[in-house]
């Protein structure tokens, strides 16, 4: 087909997609059912995960848990496979030992890369599942003395937002992809933060609202969903205001586990 | 300070960064000097690296060149440093070997990360140097069957965004950053890419470009300039627009290094 047809062709997919977003707002959305099905947590032993577990156990889907860590109590209908691959710290680019970069490559990317490679096969067969990505803030703002931690939620939201465009290429309109991204959640990996614009969240109520958003197939799930504005205003505001906003905002944390405190 | 009094200043702020963005589109950039100054290029042997490098010896710096493979020749006044741990190939998710994307990680992100490391301690102690990033447009847009490479790419603009903040959080503001995202080049890595809408760039013609940006302390290159404008459309498109984008780019290219052929 020429340019010429193409092109208007294209404008009227964008213009009826921008439609069907703007119907969409005033249509109640409808929320699939997880009762029975089975839905494999990675990180499950601490923090969101295992809120995340909770939620789905009340939805009595079928449980399967991996976490690197011990995790810690069984929950309702569970099955847990467990290695212990040590834990993991995020830390400044200064900072940072050699191996922990890698290790929170492996963590965060690859332990979720190899996850879906093993699933999506079988999801892509039957047209029907559902990949949910846990990023962060992070992987759309960065913040200062958090280098590798960025990097890596950045990897995380380059995999979603990639493996959505696969997806859809391959016209697979059955399999779903979430991409989870919350504020600094007060659980392990961060202990005590605190912000002035926005504080910080608890894995629980964080869990409900990824959890519906997961039911309604959405893709993107910003908590709070103001987060979706500083994304937007990170991206249109200059290097020197950004860093303006953020001693604003003077984010502080204590020591991560296992790393010596800072604070930022 | 209270939150009353912060927000105006972070206003002026904003502002000011604003007006003197606008005001300097009309001031000829200055462009520095790099004659007699330490270059170390990783990825040197082949493509955009071995073009930069040509590029910084017409400039008399002195070069250190790096790169997994073999680098084919010396260029002008050269000492090599070589380790050969193989070549990577970028492949869709679900034909990727599993240890390809671990690699890809360590060529794409890792290596960089450790070089960088070791060298800004020194950079900062001197407030003195520029850390040179290459990523690519798809660190920024997303390509179907390059799920593995959009995600380390994505990495490297989160890993150039998160250590500009920091720099500029710890006041060294002579500490310089760039990051290099080009469209599709006519290199090694992707042999003979076409498509409709941006014709595939040669090396030398991306490392002319890259050199202005670089001597002018630019932030963010893109290559060609053209390419920001499809980053703003692809955040505000619909992800079905994005797709339809793609298939009317009619984006293909041949067999990657060490990879089985695919066209996409």
């Amino acid at each position: 087909m020429s340019l010429l047809l193409e092109i208007p062709l294209f404008l009227l997919i964008a213009l009826y997609s921008y439609l069907e977003a703007f119907i969409k707002l005033f249509i109640p959305v409808k929320r699939k059912s997880v009762t029975g099905e089975i839905v494999l947590i990675t990180g499950a032993g601490h923090g969101l995960g295992r809120a995340m577990a909770y939620e789905f156990a009340k939805h009595r889907s079928r449980l399967v848990l991996w976490d690197i860590n011990k995790v810690k109590e069984e929950i309702g209908d569970v099955s847990i496979l467990m290695n212990n691959a040590g834990v993991i710290a995020p830390t400044d680019l200064l900072s940072t030992e050699d191996c922990e970069i890698q290790k929170m490559f492996e963590v965060n990317i690859l332990a979720h890369y190899w996850t879906s490679k093993a699933f999506l096969p079988t999801m892509m067969r039957n047209n029907r599942g559902h990949v949910v990505t846990v990023a962060s803030a992070g992987g759309h703002i960065v913040a200062p003395f958090l280098v590798t931690y960025c990097s890596t939620k950045f990897a995380a939201v380059g995999f979603h937002k990639a493996l959505t465009q696969e997806l859809i290429t391959l016209k697979k309109n059955g399999v779903q992809t979430s991409c989870i991204c919350p504020m600094f959640i007060n659980s392990g990996f961060v202990k005590n933060p605190s912000s002035r614009l926005m504080p910080p969240l608890e894995p629980e109520e964080v869990a409900k609202k990824v959890m519906e958003g997961i039911l309604a197939n959405k893709r993107m799930i910003f908590v709070p969903p103001l987060l979706k504005v500083s994304v937007m205003l990170d991206r249109f505001l200059p290097a020197r205001a950004v860093a303006a906003l953020w001693r604003l905002n003077e984010l502080k944390f204590d020591a991560v586990v296992g790393y010596k405190d800072k604070e930022k």
